[in-house]
């Protein structure tokens, strides 16, 4: 029992690797594998985020393909995340739900629900997988759509929420809310209680671990807390995973510490 | 003058291939290139759905990536868009923009709106390149958020086309609106009466040509309109790219008489 419910982010930038990973043949796989060693022992989940591999076009896909075989082989019991943002109609869902259930083989994949039901369910039809739906993110641009509210007063996150649990249940959907919302959390809980969330934005981002917890977690603790900036570039040298790990393992302690005040662990 | 604006959807699905590529070195690619040549004459735009070459991992980024350098080389006046349907916190929009405008040099990149401003407007710092926001889609889904209204009757389809015009003009941002849409088209022509509108859902989908330019196009077109499986599968055999080629053919004539219908040639 790692006493932990964090997810670290691999969001592997080429123009930010420590300098003496930039001889070695693929680089961003060198740190991912470093970053990963040193970290899984305080975390559950790893998060790649397509972008950074993407920017990089076929090394960069090629160094995904790798990072997520390498933690299946070595980490079999880490939770991994294709943070990914996609969404489109239904045969072109059906498309991306391939390139990660089946082509690589990820356990969810961050979903945006613009387009709606039939953008989302095709996600829904592998067995075991599961959609991370966005509901209220941790930028500043949440504000120009997702607090939009109707005439009932249901705001456009709190309607992806409840609309989407007609699609698919807590154990299949799980949602994506900022660090940065603080006690929207509250509302947040109010509909979806059981669900798992995914928390960005903890670091870099400026959110509390303290307010997410205390306004987010439920009776199973019911989050997972993503940090990725705070952790992998910690330190630039050749010590950069001795660091990254420390930094894992403080926020595990803080993680436990919270835990344990609610009787969890 | 091609009397033409057609834009034809690369959406090169290995399972629905003409059998007689299958034994080729790169099967999409092949198929793309005769699609492309077959088809030149009469579209002015292509747009690769980004989802059918990741589900092929890097195979696909490879055949992906071929597929923009000859069209680069070969007709260097298409203008290319990724559908792509991208859209994350700022320093990870930023790399998406710097996937589709530097790593691959493509003119246009699907956005979508959830995460609001700062999720866009890193698409929108290079010169020369364009934003296709998702406002009003094709899909059955398109009905469940988009529709949404607030107490003054906003629309969140309406929202996005208000509010995105404060972070580029006419000149830098085109919107989708999905061919099925109808009349909806005369509400977004008054928000956006300028803007170049990407319409998907002519063909497979069921959208009208005829009905779209009635309510959709302005005094200078203003439309690029998007076919993907209505052309590039219309026949099976060898024979795949002539017919496609006959079929891109027959809707530029189509488009041709819409044109002179309003004397726009």
């Amino acid at each position: 029992m790692k006493q932990s419910f964090l997810c670290v982010g691999l969001d592997a930038d080429i123009r930010k690797l420590p300098a003496c990973l930039l001889q070695e043949e693929d680089p961003i796989f060198s740190f991912n594998k470093a970053i990963i060693d040193a970290t899984a022992p305080y975390c559950v989940a790893y998060k790649p985020n397509l972008a950074f591999y993407e920017s990089m076009g076929v090394r960069g896909w090629v160094a995904f393909e790798k990072t997520v075989a390498y933690l299946r082989q070595h980490y079999p019991d880490q939770f991994i995340i294709a943070d990914a943002k996609r969404g489109d109609i239904g045969n072109t869902s059906a498309m991306y739900a391939r390139t990660f259930f089946e082509e690589t083989n990820l356990d969810a994949v961050t979903v945006a629900p613009y387009m709606g039901e039939d953008s989302v369910t095709p996600f829904l039809t592998y067995e075991g997988k599961w959609v991370v739906l966005l509901a209220l993110t941790s930028n500043k641009g949440s504000h120009d759509f997702q607090l939009m509210a109707d005439e009932q007063g249901e705001r456009l996150f709190e309607k992806v929420l409840r609309k989407s649990q007609e699609w698919a249940g807590s154990d299949r959907m799980m949602y994506v809310v900022g660090a940065t919302q603080g006690r929207a959390f509250e509302d947040i809980r109010r509909i979806v209680p059981d669900h798992f969330l995914l928390v960005p934005g903890v670091g870099a981002q400026g959110g509390s671990l303290e307010e997410v917890c205390r306004y987010g977690m439920n009776a199973q603790c019911g989050l997972l807390v993503n940090s990725s900036r705070a952790i992998i570039y910690a330190d630039s040298t050749e010590d950069f995973a001795r660091v990254a790990g420390e930094k894992a393992q403080e926020v595990q302690r803080q993680m436990a510490a919270e835990l344990a005040a609610r009787n969890l662990v």
